[in-house]
């Protein structure tokens, strides 16, 4: 159970209806796996179209997801009817991002009527599902 | 003229090979448009695979290019095989990303032997070639 | 002449009576030299009861001048009777902070009816009033 | 027991001898408090010199702590003779920084040879020591 105040019963489905619409995630191929209150979970499978220079994801793909899921962790706490924006984030990158697949959390810590703050935290995930922190985000969120 | 010191005079082969080696902004359409000594701009057609909820185009391909530019503008002024490394970046989002395309130019603000530091702008651009600032970045930027 | 819709034809006044009320600025010795439409410089004079570990100026005492500096640059163009408050910033250090005083630059990069993103500069001043560039901020300031 | 590998067996002490040298944290009459492998507490009591124009703790102060933490707590995992050095910090002020004292724990997240990432939070401690979270920091510290 979560300690945070819920204004909005049906805030999974305003996160999944919000996700399919963000073609970006479409393209990236990226997979909502876990909606909560305060906390939201996004997947995305490693192929060469997300590399860098080095094979790595690419910090854009990498932060991509886990603005995402912090954006939508804020949203989950918004009452009915409210419009998320990302006002800014800071991402530092700890370790190549590799792996099958990277996972994204994102959690709200600080709720607030105007703005939220969330962090981030972005896994490389292995075949044996074993992951390895490589990235993490402070975002503020605002509602609309 | 640049008043930066240059230390690998391929400095613009060297950007774009490796450039040309990221896989993700191929993947995303993304163009590098100019690479001067302390200098890099890429842009980006918007399109519909590039949107967020609302249609504009997605922080994290906005983080992306500008992420790109201020990497590639450090790399300008490191030693010949240097591998450049994106250590961490803060992004501010001041309105809405759309237009035709958008603009990154990734700028030096302090070079140095291991770590440099960036700022970049990222502009919407309208058919006119008219530019309206969208997102800064502040970046830290490795050299190994 | 301002770009700036100004809403507070008192704004200078507005900020010197909050910078008054500031003790932490009193404490250290900070000076309030400039105030413009979207513009404030704050100038902090150097002694060792602002050092770190190596006797340049300590990053917190540095912040502490061009946070003000920023937000009471976002205050300048805010409506009269309005609160101003820091929601976050980020701060890169360049080059150590020494001279005779610190300068810190406050400048509006984007104004909001809720939220303005200034950008910050602190430089070290020489006795010559020869200025060195040390750090630089990103802040996002908010209206209540 | 700390799951760090440590390079100084005497990193308390290195510690307690930079921190005696920041005349800053004296002159704010902040106090070293704990001291582990990858994690420092500071603390800081409130009183009015310290404050902004509302009469809670300035954010330069609040940051001068929780960057010192930071710093330190990244000094704990450096081999002897190292010097340590704050390269940027991104600072999120949650609530209003008020109490008899300030408590800033500083924790390193992922150490590196080069660079240290540490995450830092600040509590407002009422006379029950009861604490409520006010500000937090993720911070790329150097070591030299």
């Amino acid at each position: 159970m979560s300690h945070f105040q819920i204004k909005n019963r049906a805030y999974e489905q305003a996160v999944r209806e919000s996700f399919a619409q963000q073609g970006f995630m479409d393209y990236l191929g990226a997979i909502l796996t876990a909606v909560k209150a305060g906390q939201v979970i996004i997947e995305l499978p490693v192929s060469p179209s997300l590399s860098q220079q080095n094979g790595y994801v690419h910090a854009g793909a990498t932060t991509a997801i886990v603005d995402s899921a912090c954006g939508y962790a804020a949203f989950t706490l918004m009452p009915p009817n409210s419009e998320v924006l990302t006002v800014e984030f800071k991402v530092n990158l700890l370790s190549p991002a590799q792996g099958v697949k990277l996972r994204a959390i994102g959690q709200v810590l600080k709720p607030g009527r105007i703005l939220t703050v969330c962090q981030g935290e972005v896994f490389g995930v292995n075949e044996a599902d074993e992951q390895m922190l490589c990235a993490v985000m402070t975002a503020t969120i605002m509602c609309r």
